[in-house]
């Protein structure tokens, strides 16, 4: 067995990825994934998280539709002179075609049956984020989109949830088309404060 | 410098962590985990968290208190039916006490002059994550809670956050008091489903 990534390697070097190689993404690969998001923390240990793995061409495709329609509608207008032009033009590409290279979307959902519907984020996006890690770990690559979410009730009808289930994120999941460069910050100093906001780090 | 550990090992392994020894923590490990925190994914890249780290003992001991606050005004209550009896206790001691012996706490916030009130929390808890991760792999316990943000203005005020600045959690870090035994943990395979919810994995 190859030795897996470092902690801080796999951190550091994770990025977004929209642009997908024609290659299928394995159910063993997919488990790795899905066994790290839910060892997760989450308000109580309550655990309220759901997955949804979409891989039927049929259902990619009208997953894909929402998200391109999300973008049309309203995405697009508010990232266009928000954006640098370069992130722009790549989430402006895969967003119109519904991330239609992706061979895998996992839609991630908070169940509120389970989770109190105010702690529903703060238990199920730590989820979300170590699934994103285990995939980067395994060398796949996804992104973190919402914008999907923007059409509740249709993403809802698609995948036949239950109205106590609610969808929280849509990651495109697949083998990275090219490699992807190293991820832009802003310095943590810059974020950061020593015991109250007038005392920067 | 010693190897670092894997991403599978740390993922599979975090715990919460409530009761620490009484040593400090180094600036540079809580840069460490500051740097890791800031290379989550955000909507638009915007990157709108902010942290403050609290080792002050006057901040901290307020800190605690609001947490404490919070936790006897309504958080016993609604988790001692609910909660396994062992971690009910675990976690009714340290909550009672305000995480007293935690010599960090780390107040994870969202910048709402820089990203959308509404993907604050997608935008923020990764970056949460990531620091407990981060933590984690050096050797840290922590904890994910958002207790105290039920007393949102005293928070802001103690801390003395501008009105744009909103606490998300507030994460208790140090050094364990003991080792931390393997999560529990409910398989993936009966959170997850195949293209639809009707499809169990």
């Amino acid at each position: 067995m190859e030795s897996e990534p470092s902690i801080f390697d796999v951190i550091l070097n994770q990025r977004a990825c929209r642009q997908f190689r024609d290659d299928p993404v394995s159910d063993e690969l997919l488990e790795r994934c899905l066994r790290a998001a839910t060892h997760a923390p989450s308000a109580e240990n309550l655990q309220p998280w759901i997955f949804v793995v979409v891989r039927e061409a049929q259902q990619r495709r009208a997953l894909g539709e929402l998200c391109s329609q999300a973008w049309e509608r309203g995405g697009r207008a508010h990232s266009e002179d928000r954006l640098p032009a370069p992130l722009f033009r790549d989430v402006d590409a895969a967003a119109q075609s519904g991330f239609e290279t992706a061979p895998v979307f996992i839609v991630v959902c908070g169940d509120s049956n389970v989770g109190l519907a105010q702690t529903l984020p703060s238990s199920v996006f730590p989820a979300a984020q170590n699934l994103l890690l285990a995939a980067a770990g395994c060398g796949l690559g996804t992104a973190m989109t919402t914008l999907a979410t923007a059409f509740r009730n249709e993403l809802m009808e698609l995948l036949e949830l239950p109205s106590h289930v609610l969808p929280l994120a849509v990651l495109p999941l697949g083998w990275p088309q090219r490699p992807l460069g190293p991820p832009k910050r802003i310095p943590f100093q810059e974020k950061t404060y020593r015991d109250r906001f007038s005392s920067p780090w």
